[in-house]
C-alpha cells in the first residue's frame, strides 16, 4: 500500500540501491507552475552532510517525468523520480545472514520470503523520504496562505541539541529527539469524520516515516494528566480562537480556527558504529556484528522538513475534497 | 469518511440522539458462528454506570439486520444497529448558541452549515464508539490466537485510579488518563509498506476515537530520549524474538514476532459539571455556561475496550491480506 | 465489495429473506431536505405487481436511521432500510440440492463455503436494487439541473412490449429487454481520467445490477461497423454540441457536453414457470427442475428506475468532486 | 483516478510526446521472475506499424526503475516507464484552436482550463495503453493456468478484416471493429458482490480504453432478445460446467467455472486524413479541417492486446483478493 490520499494521492516507488526512486502524485488541479528548481529548498533541508548525519552525498535532482508542460501542472498525474547514484551494494550483503537491530531486515525478509531488494534497507529505507518530501513540495503550492514549520526541538532528551549530537557521534552510538510541527492558518472545519478525524489522517502519514515512534497533538501525553477545567479551551470569538490550545487546534476531529500543532518522537537511528549482537541466522547463534555503512548519529536533524511534507499532504488532501 | 479498511471494511453510522447507530462490517468471511450474545461482554465493559462514568443508562441490545444467516456469517456484509433508546433531546439545545470548550460544537456547526445533529454531539458522541466495539467483536472472532489486552494504567497522572475518579467528582471537574494495550501472537511481517505500517494504520483507528491526544509504539515519546546501543532490541532467535522490546514489535512498520504493545493518551471529559467560559453567538460575547447532562468524570476508564476494538479492526484486516 | 464510489460513498447491505435490506449512503452534504415520503415515486415505479412482474408484493417502506435532522440531511452518513415483509423461506430450500440455471446458487455456494443465505437469492437477490434506488433518490437531488430518464424500448427483441410480456407470460416463460438511458444538462468535462473515465463508472454500477449482460454508449455496438468520417460528431458551437451524437455525450472518458446516452441489455428472467434442467448435487445427474415461488416474466420492465439510480449515483459522485 | 485495482494496484502516468509514459505496479507478489524481455512480446503486438496502423515508430523499450531485484519482484512497488523518442511537437499545436470531433480536445481543455499537455492527445493518448500493457504482462504471470486471449473478429462491420482495411485507407477514412476475448481456466466463485461483478470490473477497465464504446458478456445485447428457457445454461457437472455459455462465464457476478467470454466495440478512429467540420474557437465558426499526423486506419487492430492486459489485470486483483 504505497499510496495515500483520496483527491491528491501520492504512490511512492524505488528502493536506496535500486535505479531510482520517486513518487507519483495524482490528483494535483492544473495550472500550478512547477519546476524542477522549486523542489530545491526542501531537498536541501533534508540533505545528508550536516554535522551527525551519514556522509552519503546525492546530488538528489529531482526529474519531473510526467504531468507538467509548459512549466505548469496539467491535471495528470505528476511523476518526480531521483536517480540512486552513489551506490555501494556490497555493503548490505551481510544483513541476509544477520538481521540489524532495530531494522525491518528479519521482518522483511520473512514477509517478502527472501526476495525484498536488502541493498540500504531496499524500499524500507529512509532515503524513500525523498519521494515525501517531494510530493510535500506540490502540496504546499496548493495550500496557499497556510504555513507548515518543523523543527527539531530536542535531541537525546536535551534542548542543547549540537552538544547532544556531538556527544552521541564521539561514542560511535545514536540519539533519538523530538520535532514540533505547527500549520497556521487553516480554515476552520476540516476533517472527516469518523474515521479521518485530521489527528488520524496525520499520524497516518507521520507513522509512514522510518523511525517515528509516537505522536501527540496539542498537549500530547500531557493531557492525560490535566483536569478538563484545565485542558478546555475557552473559545473567545467567531473565528475559534481560543484562549488557550491543548487541544492543538483539533476539536472532534475537525481543525478549530486555532494553530495545528503536534510533536512527534523520533527513536536513534537503528544504524550505529558500536558493535551490537544479534541472531546469526547461519550458526542459529546470537554474535556479535558491526553495521558498516554511512550512518546518521541523529536521523531525527533530517525529519523535520519530512514532517512538514506529509503535514502538507494532509491537508492538501483535505483542501481538495472543501475546494 | 465513515469507512475503514480495505478488506476487512467497517462504516459507522448514527448519532447520539437519532433512531440508532450502527455499523455495516463489510469483507468478513463465511462461516463465523455470530449471535447477538456474542457481543455482550465487550458492549459491558464500554458500558456507563460504573463510579466516574456517565448515569446515562441504555440496554445497549444489538440487533443484526443482515449477514447473519443460521447462526453464521454468510460473507454478505454484517450490519449491527443499537436503537437509542434514553433520549433528552432538550438537554442539548443550547450547544447551538454557545459552544462548549473542548467539543467539536463551533467547528461543526461551521463545516455542516448548521444542519448537524447537535444533540449530544450527534455523529461525533462518544456513544460511536459502541459501533466501533461492536464491529470488534466481530474482528476478534477472526483473530484466532491473537489476542488482545486493553487497560486503564493512570489517570490524573496518578497509578490509584479510583482516588482520582474520587477528587475529579468532587470537584465537578474530569481527567484524563493512559491505556495501554498489548497483542499477543501476531505473525511476523505484517503491516503494508509505505503507508500503510502497522502503526499507521493503529494510529489512524486509535485517534478516531473521540478524546484521544497521543499514541506511542514501544517505548514512544521516551525513545526519543534513548540512545540507539540501548533502543536497538537484540534479535534472539528465528522467531524474531529481541531480548527488550522498545520497538513495540513493531520495526520498519512491519510486526517483528514481538509483543504489540502502545499507549495512548486520552484527555479529560470535555462536559464538566463546573462553570466554564465560552463564545456566546448571539451576544458575541464571552460568557460563563454550564453544561448540564449527563457526564463521564473520566472517559478514558471505558476507553480500553474500544482501544482492543480498532486494534482488532486493523489486524483482522491486515490478517484478511495475508491469509 | 458493497461500497462504491469516492466522495458520494454508497453501502450496501441485506438479504432477501433476512430481517431487512438497506443502504447506507456517505459523504452527501448537508442541508439536502430529505424525508421518507421522497422515496415513494422511484420506488413505485420499481415495485413489483404489474403485468408480467412477480406478485409478491412488499409495501417497501423505507426507513430513515440516521443522518437526517429536522428534515434535512447533517453531512452524517444516511442510512435506509427496509423491513422485508412477505417472506416465505420454505420457497427456496430446494437450490442448495439443485442449483438453478442462471442464477448465482451454485458459484455462491462454492464461494462461500455453503454458508450464503440462499433464501430467494440471499445477498444476490434483484430485492438489492430496492437499496440502489433509495440511494439514486439521494444522488437526484444532489443533481440539480441534470435530469435523468430511462425507459424499456425493446422486450423480447420487440417494441410491442406488452404484447411480447404476454406471450412470454402465456409460455411460462420469460424475456429479456433493451433499456435506454438519458442525462441532460451535464456539464462538460465530468469525468477521471485515465480509470475512472464516464464510461467505465458508469458501467461498473450498471453491471452491479442483476440480469445486465451489455451496455453501449452512444452508438454503441453500431460504432463497430462505421466509418470515422460518419461516426464524429462535428462540434457546433462553444458549448461543446455536436451535428449528431454517435459518442453519447463522452469524448475521451470526460462528458462533452451533449447529451448522455447508453443502452444496457437485460437477460430474460432466469426463473421461469417451465420445466428446465440442472445438475442435482445428491444425485449427481442432471435432472428436470421446476423453480417455484413468484417470478417475473420481464424483469427488464422494473430495471429503468433502477439503471436511473445508479447513473444519478455515479453523475453525484463526480459532481461532488468539482463543487 | 489514475490508479485502479484493491490488492493488485496500477498507477498510470505520462502524455504521448512528454518525457515519458509509465505504470506503476503495487501489491504484485514477490518472486515473480520479470525482466524487460518479457514484455517484448505483447508490446509487439501492439505496436503500430502494421496495414492499417500508424507509422509513427517508437522502440517502445521498457524501462524497469524499481520492484525488481535479482531479477525477481521484491514485493515492492514495479515501476516500468517508456521514453517518449519519436515526437513531434508542432504537429499538434492546432487541436488548441480547432478541436478534433471525436477527441477529448474540447473537454480536456475546459476541464483542466487550457494546462492539459494537448500534444498528440497528452494523457488522453492511446500511446497510454502501452503501460497497460505492460502492467498486463506482469499482471499474466501471476494467472498461472489461466489464458486469457483476445482477437479482432469484425472490422467495418466486415469478417474479411483485411479488405475492410484496405479500404479505408484508400478513402482516407478509418473504421472501427469487435474485439472477443476469452479466458479459460478461472476458478469458480471469483467476483465481489454487490458492486465488484466480474462484469464491472472488467467493464470498468475495458472502458478506460480509448475508442471502446461497447461491451458484451456471453450473449451480450443477443440476451435482451432471447427467452428465459434459451438464455438459461444448464448445468451439467460438478466444475460447474455448462451446456451452453450464453452467460459467457458469469452469474450473479461470479465466475461460474465456464469459459469468460465477451466482446468490446471499438469506435473507428478518430483521427482520419479526409476533411471533417469542426468549431474553430477563434471565429467562432464551423470550419473545415484536416487532422495532420501519423493515423490508425482501424484502431481495432492493435487492441486485442490491450483487452488481453485489462482482463489480465483485472483477474489477478481477484486472485489476490483469493490466495
Amino acid at each position: 500500500m504505497n499510496s495515500f490520499g483520496r483527491v491528491f494521492r501520492i504512490h511512492l516507488f524505488g528502493e536506496s540501491h535500486g535505479k531510482a526512486i520517486g513518487v507519483c502524485v495524482d490528483g494535483c488541479p492544473p495550472g500550478v507552475p512547477l519546476a524542477e528548481k522549486d523542489f530545491i529548498h526542501d531537498l536541501s533541508r533534508r540533505r545528508p552532510g550536516a554535522r551527525g548525519t551519514t556522509p552519503r552525498k546525492e546530488k538528489d535532482s529531482p526529474e519531473i517525468l510526467a504531468g507538467v508542460f509548459n512549466g505548469h501542472t496539467t491535471g495528470a498525474p505528476i511523476t518526480i523520480t531521483f536517480a540512486n547514484e552513489n551506490i555501494r551494494p556490497k555493503d548490505y550483503s551481510f544483513v541476509v545472514d544477520q538481521p540489524r537491530p532495530g531494522h525491518a531486515d528479519m521482518a522483511a525478509a520473512h514477509r517478502f520470503r527472501g526476495f525484498q531488494d536488502y541493498r540500504g534497507g531496499g524500499h524500507f529505507s529512509g532515503r524513500m523520504t525523498l519521494a515525501l518530501v517531494a510530493a510535500g513540495v506540490v502540496a504546499k503550492k496548493l495550500l496557499g496562505d497556510i504555513r507548515i514549520s518543523a523543527a527539531l526541538v530536542e535531541a537525546g532528551g536535551q534542548r542543547d541539541i549540537d552538544k547532544a549530537v556531538e556527544n552521541a557521534m564521539r561514542e560511535g552510538d545514536s540519539i533519538g529527539g523530538i520535532v514540533e510541527c505547527t500549520a497556521e492558518n487553516i480554515p476552520m472545519g476540516w476533517g472527516e469524520p469518523f474515521f479521518d478525524s485530521v489527528e488520524s489522517v496525520i499520524s497516518h502519514l507521520v507513522f509512514a516515516i522510518p523511525a517515528i515512534k509516537g505522536i501527540g497533538f496539542g498537549s500530547g501525553f500531557r493531557s492525560a494528566t490535566m483536569k478538563g477545567s484545565g485542558h478546555n479551551d475557552p473559545i473567545l470569538d467567531k473565528s475559534g480562537k481560543t484562549k488557550t490550545n491543548h487541544a492543538g487546534g483539533i476539536t472532534g476531529g475537525l481543525t478549530n480556527g486555532n494553530l495545528l500543532e503536534f510533536r512527534v518522537a523520533v527513536k536513534p537511528t537503528s544504524s550505529i558504529a558500536r558493535e551490537q549482537r544479534s541472531l546469526h541466522t547461519k550458526t542459529n547463534k546470537v554474535e556479535a556484528m558491526k553495521v558498516a555503512g554511512r550512518h546518521d548519529a541523529c536521523i531525527a536533524l533530517r525529519v523535520p522538513v519530512v514532517v512538514e511534507a506529509v503535514t502538507a499532504i494532509a491537508l492538501a488532501d483535505f483542501q481538495m475534497l472543501y475546494r
